[in-house]
């Protein structure tokens, strides 16, 4: 017999493919408008100022190569925005007609917000949340949502209500998670922008996977409000939202318009600053003093990865910009220490509630993490807190005491990799201390792409491996993944972080640092 | 036998004493220079530089009307500024010899933070806090420390380590609290600046009392870090910093001296927001739309308090300004349900074991607070959170959705009263609704002094208060401490409310305001 939750799993599959397939056959074939060819959100504003292209076709052309269903609604935004546009003659806003798609946590009327839960299947959303109701009014089209592991809390992208997304270039290997949906399609060129969420690397993590640029800005700096999320309510380590996009450009653009569009006034916990243009042009116009995070001290970095950064860092000290060590002993352990007690302090109930409302089996990483702990008092949730206070005042004055030993500067950014290894086959990620910990300080960080795994470049990687005597259980893991033909070609990304609330200056930093890669 | 915490209290007590009288021996009576004639920062500013009066005759002068004993540092720091002065002819920063009382929770390295605890007494703090450091910097000089009520969580002053704080004007009467050590202070101008915290209106309710000025931010605005507080690591409804003084100027003075040295570099929750002129002008450069709260529907205004209201707001509608009710529903007795479940979600816990190190007594009103509930689970506290951020989205749509039915304009501020009653006898104190609903959605509010209560303008109100039928027990309590006669020259404040972290625009209200009352 068939149980239940697959019951609902099915129909809900069935629905999305039949979507997809009345949508096919009214539409057609993919038409000649390229997505390839108009990757940024300025281009696309550029193309349809000029006529070249109608937002309709356009959108045409995006859902085509998607999974997820909201097309009818994408459609009938486009010919409205076309109309403004035949009508007015000018956009309707700074997102005129991008194609845009949204992680399953993100609010839309009248679609569901599974996280991943069967039990959260046919339980359509009351309202857009703020953050898809001011894309919406600055002209963004939403075409889709897209998968995310069951309860959020994991980096790849696997639930018994959808399935498991894969990589694109390779079926046996993972995306990334948790926003590995989103990540997937923007690798496919199935959107222009996606909106993902990162609460311990899971926006930066997919990006870094897939070769794509993210920001993970600082809580509060872009509206949360109306999201859902799993544990919610847990507002210690909070979740943010932020953008993923094929070039540094795309991710400005968006941030820009949604901080001058004012989320403050409908998101009571948004914060009033303004987009400081200012701070994006300095950090673009003079030599940066850079901190780099070689190792964590943990996990090793595998020989691309560690290639990789090192690659970036010459390109940076060539073009004038000084790097130093950074330097933080224990306190990037000791932040992860407390950053893991957040997740379970109560002791797993709330993913538990979620699994049981659908009877839905567990995935074994999420059923590891609810079985991980028992649930502590509120006192000793209160003395967490101050742990977390401590550990973020450290870090804030191990930042200011960064300088340059030649010009005596302040540090601007630090640079780090994302993850000590690149993509994985499917199971076998583990370890996000490379990301989580600018959760715990909440501060903005860039995943963008750097290079890729060469079995040319990182010739003798595979013998210096066999050789590396792992430092503990995770480092001895991490060893075991590596495999140079596998993961030949597979992208490796680099984090660019800035301090907290420094959205400008770590886009500024980041189109900087893509500069020199690109350019070099 | 005296029990050891009364042993402690009567050390630390006696410890007090003698830092006065040697204070007063070493330095005789109250020099020439009166306190009272110089109550504001900038006439400060203006007297030292023009050489009226050193820091030092202004230090001593204040000293010799308090209670406590950071006498030898402050005069240490006042001789050193007077050479800064002397040596460089001029201020050394914007708060140069400006002498400020701290409630009993700043610490200041080297002295107790008690917080009305006895097992916190002789347990000097290692540090100072960092708002302590960044108005050291900018040359104020701090002079005392004050009283607060045991575990601060009550809105009047009273602990069995430093005893009961009385209202000048009559020792039968509580100043409110809990910074009501700083409100008393202040009252007797045996201080400029006096920083107290709120978490529920504990700037507000003495500053109310005592005729003062008081400043209760958003959170993140003023740096909190190294603050000690009861219940701390709850951060969900947060306490904050805030400055109180016996004229507005002075209230701005501080606060925009505070924001323009970067908080932010030194507190990880700092917002990195600058001091905005713009906003500060603007709201006094127009006519604005004020909401006015006349009535909670808890408890009804006392007569005198009604009056001081209408009052203010016949003032600013002469003025120009247009009025508009607020009608909030049933949302503030929601916000205030929420807010009074974290007060007790460890169960009392934090509150208890402070109270046990010290082997101390409980004062009776905090003992009916930790005896109040159970503790709850993570998870429910959790729930609770999602109940608040519910709460203040619909609190920010009202605010957003509250307009002049003349000019259609959007409110600027609110007006509401600070409580229901003037000062009242000791422990006679219990409903802070007026407050606290500010801080569950974290708006700024500025109290200041609007009226006293007067047998000739109130005449009638007894016989008012003699007929009217209560709605509840808290309302019947509330007609049960009214008393004209005793009542009778006691302060009545009034608050004015901005939105979140809009310090700019409440203090620039607050100076429209108190420009209506006092000019007219």
């Amino acid at each position: 017999m068939v149980p239940p939750w697959l019951h609902t799993a099915t129909q809900k599959r069935q629905l999305r493919d039949a979507a997809i397939q009345r949508f096919i056959h009214v539409h057609g074939a993919l038409p000649a408008v390229a997505s390839s060819a108009i990757d940024d959100v300025d281009d696309i504003l550029a193309a349809v100022s000029s006529g070249t292209v109608t937002t309709t076709e356009l959108c045409t052309a995006y859902i085509n190569r998607l999974t997820e269903i909201l097309f009818d609604d994408a459609l009938a935004k486009a010919r409205e925005l076309d109309r403004f546009y035949e009508e007015h003659g000018r956009l309707v806003g700074p997102l005129h007609g991008v194609p845009m798609t949204l992680k399953d946590q993100f609010d839309v009327k009248g679609y569901d917000s599974t996280l991943g839960y069967v039990g959260r299947a046919f339980k359509p959303a009351s309202r857009d949340c703020v953050i898809v109701a001011m894309l919406q009014r600055m002209g963004a089209v939403i075409i889709a949502k897209s998968n995310l592991p069951q309860s959020i809390m994991w980096c790849e992208t696997d639930n018994p209500l959808w399935g498991l997304t894969v990589h694109p270039k390779n079926p046996d290997f993972t995306p990334g998670g948790s926003s590995g949906g989103e990540g997937a399609l923007l690798a496919l060129q199935g959107s222009v922008v996606g909106w993902g969420t990162d609460i311990g690397g899971s926006i930066r993590i997919p990006s870094h996977m897939l070769g794509l640029y993210g920001l993970k800005p600082s809580s509060t700096r872009l509206p949360y409000h109306g999201v859902s999320v799993s544990t919610d309510g847990q507002e210690h380590v909070p979740s943010v939202v932020g953008p993923m996009s094929r070039n540094v450009d795309s991710l400005v653009a968006v941030t820009k318009a949604i901080i001058e569009a004012r989320p403050y006034e409908e998101d009571p916990k948004s914060c009033p600053l303004p987009w400081r243009g200012e701070v994006f042009a300095d950090v673009q116009s003079r030599p940066l003093v850079i901190a780099v995070m070689r190792d964590d001290g943990v996990v090793k970095l595998h020989p691309p990865v560690a290639r990789v950064l090192e690659t970036v860092l010459s390109k940076l000290a060539k073009a004038g910009h000084e790097i130093v060590p950074w330097l933080p002993g224990t306190l990037h352990q000791e932040c992860i220490d407390i950053f893991d007690q957040y997740y379970t302090a109560d002791g797993g109930e709330d993913i538990r509630r979620d699994v049981a409302a659908g009877g839905e089996p567990f995935i074994p990483h999420v059923e590891a993490l609810v079985n991980k702990g028992k649930p502590i008092s509120v006192y000793a949730y209160w003395q967490l807190n101050k742990q977390k206070l401590s550990a973020q005042k450290r870090f804030l004055d191990l930042w200011s005491s960064t300088k340059s030993p030649e010009s005596g500067k302040r540090m601007d950014i630090l640079l780090a990799p994302v993850m000590p290894h690149s993509a994985v086959p499917h199971r076998k990620c583990r370890w996000v201390g490379y990301t989580k910990v600018f959760n715990v300080v909440d501060y903005p960080s860039v995943a963008l792409p750097a290079g890729l795994v060469s079995k040319e470049l990182d010739a003798g990687a595979s013998e210096a491996m066999a050789e590396y005597e792992p430092r503990n259980a995770l480092d001895e893991w991490n060893k075991s993944v590596f495999g140079l033909d596998a993961m030949d070609g597979m992208p490796i990304g680099v984090q660019v972080i800035a301090q907290r609330l420094e959205e400008e200056k770590v886009l500024g930093a980041a189109k900087v640092v893509d500069k020199v890669l690109r350019e070099t």
